[in-house]
Order: structure tokens, then sequence, then C-alpha cells
């Protein structure tokens, strides 16, 4: 894993282009009855003609045996070390709706309540409220007046909102309030660094107000924050690559992602067809491509085997569009493992097949799991993925002479 | 990647001796009319025997994606992480023509060039001058006084020269006089910290005075300097591995760099069967042998696939010379790839075997990039090497209780 920093010194600016196409949740888990993966299951000719060409290996997102979340997931893959560049919860959330956050912002992750009355927590999702209370909640809240900043109360999903201070001079290093258990008040936030007693102050405040407005609205009746966090200082990948980086994107939090480390974001309704319509569009003026299909870890997440299958299915048939554009540098891999089996992300490595005319390809005759253990890319940290396509789109110099 | 640290506390001394032998630029990539590469076209019958009884692997010098120099690419083999032990360039020219640099010494790297009537740079390398002149105007260059510093200036090859200041307190802490860039005067060398501002004093008189004996050399009438550095601050072989190493290798900075980490030198002239001979001749007083194979990575430079096979061959045919010594391991491998296609070095993780009675031999049935992808060692990197060669000498005891 090399530093961000060397990659500085010997990245330059090239006529090549590369297209990093992340299935998210792409690694899987066999099913009992077949003994094969999603990925094995999924009748792929295109990938596996690019994989036959290829090389593949294997990836790990953040270290062998951790669950990546979406964020740390996607940070390796364009190269950020994701245990050195954390993205805070409250950032996330933000990320996750949409919401713009500028340099003097401070987001935090909300849920509703409920609280008895002795002030005691009785369900910390207040029943998990429907997103439609969410939303005309977060309306009433949105009208609370705090001295010297500017407040953003965004509804993310049933109980959960985005609450975001905005003003000079803000700090994040606040306490949580939410005391993550039942039988006891929620938590006053406590400055945790010197600078944060007027950001404390705010946050108080609009509790305060909070729970006077949310009185008569049980079991919605108080909330809990945590998360507080500003934008990381995180280097662009205009900076570190010398990259004119494109994302092409459905969900807010990919694009947010994808927007907090410089890239130009493209937006796409739909699946792959869509998306690599958009692709064809901005080819020609950009250099760096991510191309991110979500809907075969929302399949896995469902633990929907045959509709994660089908997903890869569709990418797979969609490829030649992105072959035509004949790209000089084509990366295929996911941000994490999302296995039908286990309904949700995993720690397995993740697939990954690069294709350029330099690659040194393998004996890989197919992308699945299997045939990326003897793959020549071997297991890899997903930090090397970004100075590998680099590489093989020679875009880097020498390190050292 | 174990520290070197570690490696002091567990290494003993033993009768056991290990040879690697380093075919420089030795990986490759396939011929597009064969599909195989340099090292897959030769015809190594010893190599491929030996892969058998061994175990074999890929390794990455500096990180996966990172084309490495000749320096970072052999400390790595070494077991000296490139990223941690980086040789300035100033030091890497003077190792490079054998200068025998001193811990009292500053070294530069220095370019002839073109200045116009107004002392802006019109050629950054003075025409490319012959050596010949390059020669002469070092001779005129080095009669130059300066007061407390003695200095040198040697001639490298065309516009190159070195140029190293020697006395005490002197400080590699000075900003590039090269602007890398014409139509610009050449700057001044500023102190970059606060211990270099005698040094920074010799450097510009030496220019002052260099420019007024180059006036009438024209185009050569002015020079830049770069890469201000002394000798690295690395432990010797010795300290860390408890070896008395020796080093067997034609080209200057080949030698540079081992005398750097404390191997003894000796030259050989012409290729690996006077190696041999010279390796047959120290094989009693010594228990590290680095023997270097310069001819392979020249071949490939030249983009010449043909002459990097034959050079393999003809390290094949000469391994018996090798083997009739019996060292107890034999490490064959190189220090970076030179693909013959792309006519340089690259980032392609390099072939390597080891071989020893206690190796626990792989499924690897000849030495071949793609026979160590799926070899016993796996993809290392390159720094793994030594403690793998001393583990498999005996020569490491255990680490903790």
């Amino acid at each position: 894993m090399v530093l961000l920093e060397e990659i500085r010194e010997i990245s330059i600016v090239s006529a090549s282009k590369i297209v990093m196409l992340v299935i998210d949740g792409l690694g899987g888990l066999p099913d009992a009855k077949t003994g094969r993966t999603e990925l094995e299951t999924a009748h792929t000719p295109y990938l596996d003609q690019l994989a036959k060409k290829g090389i593949c290996g294997l990836i790990d997102p953040v270290s062998p045996g951790i669950t990546p979340g979406s964020g740390p997931g996607h940070l390796a893959l364009f190269g950020y070390d994701p245990l050195k560049f954390t993205i805070g919860r409250g950032v996330l959330e933000a990320l996750g709706i949409g919401f713009e956050l500028t340099k003097n912002d401070v987001a935090a992750r909300g849920n509703f309540c409920t609280v008895d009355g002795n002030g005691l927590i009785t369900d910390r999702r207040a029943g998990r409220i429907t997103t439609e209370k969410c939303v005309e909640l977060c309306k009433l809240l949105s009208q609370i007046k705090l001295e010297g900043v500017e407040l953003f109360v965004w509804p993310v999903k049933e109980h959960r909102f985005m609450m975001t201070l905005r003003g000079k001079g803000l700090s994040a290093e606040i306490s949580d309030t939410d005391p993550q258990r039942l039988g006891v008040a929620p938590n006053s936030a406590i400055a945790e660094g010197s600078q944060a007693k007027q950001t404390v102050r705010a946050v108080n405040n609009f509790i305060n107000e909070a729970s006077k407005i949310l009185a008569s609205h049980h079991p919605a009746n108080m909330i809990l924050l945590r998360g507080f966090s500003k934008l990381p200082d995180i280097p662009s990948m205009s900076e570190i690559y010398k990259l004119t980086p494109a994302a092409i994107a459905v969900y807010p939090m990919y694009k947010g992602l994808a927007k907090l480390i410089g890239m130009k974001i493209f937006n796409a309704d739909g699946g792959i067809q869509e998306e690599l319509k958009v692709l064809a569009g901005c080819f020609e003026k950009h250099d760096f491509f991510y191309v991110h299909v979500k809907y075969a870890d929302s399949a896995g997440e469902d633990g929907d085997f045959s509709r994660k299958v089908k997903v890869i299915e569709e990418v797979d048939s969609a490829l030649p569009q992105l072959l035509n554009l004949k790209p000089d540098v084509i990366v295929v891999t996911g941000d994490h493992s999302t296995p039908a089996v286990l309904k949700g992300h995993s720690w397995h490595p993740v697939p990954v097949l690069l294709y350029s005319q330099w690659c040194r390809s393998d004996n890989a005759k197919e992308f699945s799991e299997s045939a990326c253990i003897t793959g020549g890319l071997g297991r890899l940290h997903a930090t090397d993925i970004m100075p590998l396509a680099m590489a093989n789109a020679l875009k880097l110099t020498k390190f050292g002479a």
C-alpha cells in the first residue's frame, strides 16, 4: 500500500482513460443447493471474456475479516486508506440525502425517540414512525431559531433525520446525546474540545426547543443526536492522480462521496443501461469514470439471491456499450461483498478484474470468486487498485531513480 | 513486511550460505505473436529444475502499480523498505559513477545548460554536449576554490555531471537551482533548513564562479543543480542480519548501493560466467552473496525482446557453476520488471524463486511469470524475501516466546 503523497509525486496527465465499474456488494457466498455464488451462478459471457483477456484477483476493502460500510469500501477503491480517512456518521447521513455540506457545517445523525413522563428513554426509534411523519416533524424542527448559526433538519427515513449547523468557528468535537440504551435520559451534548463550546450551546438549545415542540407528538416526543462531524480534510483525486474524474451514480450517498474527493457528478436514473449512456455522453471530457451499480447490494441485503444474479446479468449484457468506448483501462469490482445468504455486507474479499493492453494476463478464464483466487493480481488491499489502474493507463512515472 | 529492528533481534550467525541472483529487469510482458514473456520464451532447463525443487512467487518491489527505479528495487530485495529509506538523486548520481561519498559530503546532480544574453534558460541540456566536452568542462570547474569546503565535479554522461561538496557541518537541505523550465533564469540555491546557510553560500559561490568560467563555452554556458543529498542513515546488513555480505557486480551504481549497506564489493568484468568465477573465489569467506546481472534490463530498455531472452538463457546455462558451490539458499529474482514491449521499467510484479532444503516446495514446474502466480510464496512485498532467505538458511530464531 503506497501513500497518496508518493502517488502525487509520480502521477502524470495523459490522454488515456480509466473506467471503474463498481457493482455494489458484488462478492457473495454459495447457494446451499448449487454450491455456486451469485456471480458464479450468473450467466456472464462478456465479463468472462474480459476476465480471460485481463487479470483477476481478490481485494480486501479495509483488512481481512473486516466488513466495510459503503463509505470505507468506496474510499479504498479510490485509493484512500479508509483507516486513515474516516467520514463521520453525520457527514455520511448528509451525503446520503444529497445535502450539500460546506466547510462551515457540523452534521449529526438524528433519531426521533420516545421518553416517558420522567424523561427516560423507552424507545430509541419512536416505534419507527413513518417517513411521512418524519418529514412533518423535521419541518417543524427546522423553524427553530438558533443565535448565530443556521439550522438544517432534513428527514432521512422512518425515525432517522439529519441535523446540520452552519456557522463560522463551529466544531464537531461534541459527545453524542444518544446513550444507546433505555431507561435513562438523553445526555446533554458536551464539548470534547476547547473549541466546541459555542457549538455545544447551539446543540443543547436546539434539543431544548425540539423537546418543547415534540411534547405533543408522542411517540416521537424527543430526539437523540450522534456522530457530530465535519467534512473530512481529504485531498482530491485531481490533486493526487491529476485526473479529471467523473462519477455516474444514482444514489445520493455515492454521489456525495464522489463529490467529496472532487469528482464531477453525472446523474443517472435507472439501471446500468442508462448509466452507460451517460458515460458515453461525458466520455470525451474526462479521463476517469466511476460507474456505480447499486442494485446488486440491495438484492443481497434483501437476501434475494436470484435478484442479485439478475442484476449481475444485466450488467454483463450492457458491457458491450462500455467496451465500445474503448477505455484504456477497465476495472470491474465491488466496494464490499453482500452475500444474499447473509442478508448484509460481509468481510469476504471482493473479486476484481482489470483489463488493459499492458495487464499481463493470467489463467483466470471467468469472472468469479473461485477463479479470482488464482488470478494474477493475487490478494490485494483495495487501495492498490487505483495505483494499478493508473499504472496500466501509463499515468505513473518511476518511483526513485 | 517485517521491520528491520525485529530482524536485528532474532538474526543469528551460522555457517549456512545464501546466494541472491538478481537478474535486473527480469519480469516481462508477452510477445504479441507468441503470448509468452521473455522468461517464458527463454529455454531455461536449470532454472526450471530449480523452480520445481524450490518455491516460487511474485514480488512487488515498492507496491502494486508502482514502477521502481533501480535504487528502490534493490533496497527492497535487501529488506530495506524503499518508502522509508530514500536515496537522493545526488547520492545516486555519485554512486553511479563510483564516487566514494563520505558522511561529510553533500552531492547534487548537475546539468550543463544554455542561457541567453539575459541569463534566461534556452536549453536545459546544453544541446546534449558530448561526454568528452563534459569531461573537459568538469576539469575546469573542479579548479574553483571554495572557502572551507572541498569541491568535486565529476562528469557523468553528455550534459550530466555530479557535484559534491565535502566539509564538516554541511547540510543537504537546499532547494534545486533547476527551475525545470525554459525562459526563466536559474534559481539561486536557498536554505530549506536552518543548518544549510553555510552550504548554500558555498553552492551559490560555486555557481557564480562556474558561470564566469563557462561564459565562453556556449552552448554549455551555465549549470543547473538539483537533488542535493547526503548518504542516507541506513543500518548495514551486518548490523541487521549479522551477515558478512559480498556483492558481485559490474556497474558502479549497484556496487555503490551494495557498499551503502555494508557489502564487500567484488568487481567482475563481463557476463555471468565471469561473475560466478568471482563468486567461487570469495565463497569461503562470506555467507551472503548478491550477484547482479545487468544485461537483461539493458536489453529490455532497448526494446530488444530476443536479446533479453538470450541474457536469461546465458544465466541459465551458467547456473550449474552456482549449484556446484552448494549454497544453502538460492534466490533468483529481479529488482523490477523491464518488459521489452514497454522499453523501460514497469510496475509488474517480479518472478522470484527460492530454493533450500527447507523451502516447502510448491507446484510450480518452471520459472516463469505464469507459474509464479500460483507459486507457494504467493504475491509478496519484495522486502519479505530477505527474511525468507534468512529463515531458510536457519539464521533466524523465534520471534517472541
